[in-house]
């Protein structure tokens, strides 16, 4: 198979409830997110899907998070706090929901990483 | 299982006929190439095998897209265009052959991506 | 699932017994190591496990062998050398025993990456 990944940026607030770590604090960073989608067959240019398109859906759901207090967005609550984790699991559907409603089901979203320092990434990976 | 991962780097020109995408001028990339070998025991020295040979393998591939316009190669064609899925498929079966050469059936190519920019990498993943 | 990756460096000598290669001097390497843990479940905080602990863990690991001659080491011998797919293969065992000692079930050691240099990583990926 095939797998493409794009990397990009955006950087937000969050707080954590968890239990005498550093991270219930409200604090920020600068996460990089790196999107990875797969599919088997490649079409008549040669690719699987052009980096363009997926560049620009995640562009999208990006304007969604950027520079915003996560916590207080509509996407995560209480029962879904904003982690890193969390994160990655939102932008894979919000991803996969804008594939299926235009590229179709060749393409799946397989995986998204979601690094909130260097040294420090959380991933989702797709069933 | 283990994997040994060799990065490398070529710099080439590419055209690709996609409708409507900029991606269709003669343009070029510093393309990053991390190749991926796989297999299950180790030698005597504790390696899967040593990275100088894959290195070496590597570097003979490099030199048949290295600074090439890679749409007049024999390697490409209008059915298998010089897209970043293409040429990872391409250095994928070239470094198998000459894996199977020498090395034999204890070591596969498990994958090989290819970064066509910072943001945006191609994988071809073998079955 | 999820899957969590910290990242770390160490500096250290080794030598390997490979016939005819430049590893059988004895040298050494800044080696920058990836480990991952997996699960399925996030906990209350949205987490699969607070990176805090699982980097608590790895520095340990690190202070074992940090500035040290590996070969010298008890963790290594002539059938266990320090080649980077054994280091690889150490820190996950050592990993995993003390995740299994404090978090749990729920957490697995899915594989650790050990860069001897910028393009040389030797990775063991757990069963």
């Amino acid at each position: 198979m095939f797998e493409l990944k794009v990397v990009t940026r955006f950087a937000a607030a969050h707080q954590l409830k968890m239990v005498g770590a550093k991270c219930e604090n409200l604090h920020g960073h600068n996460w990089k997110i790196e999107v990875y989608v797969g599919g088997k067959e490649l079409n008549k240019a040669g690719v699987l899907v052009d980096f363009g398109e997926i560049k620009k859906y995640v562009a999208e759901i990006m304007q969604q998070i950027d520079h915003k207090f996560l916590n207080e967005l509509e996407l995560f609550n209480d029962n879904i706090p904003p982690s890193s984790e969390n994160i990655a699991l939102y932008i894979a559907r919000a991803l996969q929901d804008k594939i299926d409603g235009s590229i179709g089901d060749s393409v799946k979203v397989t995986r998204v990483a979601a690094w909130e320092s260097e040294d420090a990434c959380a991933t989702y990976i797709a069933d």
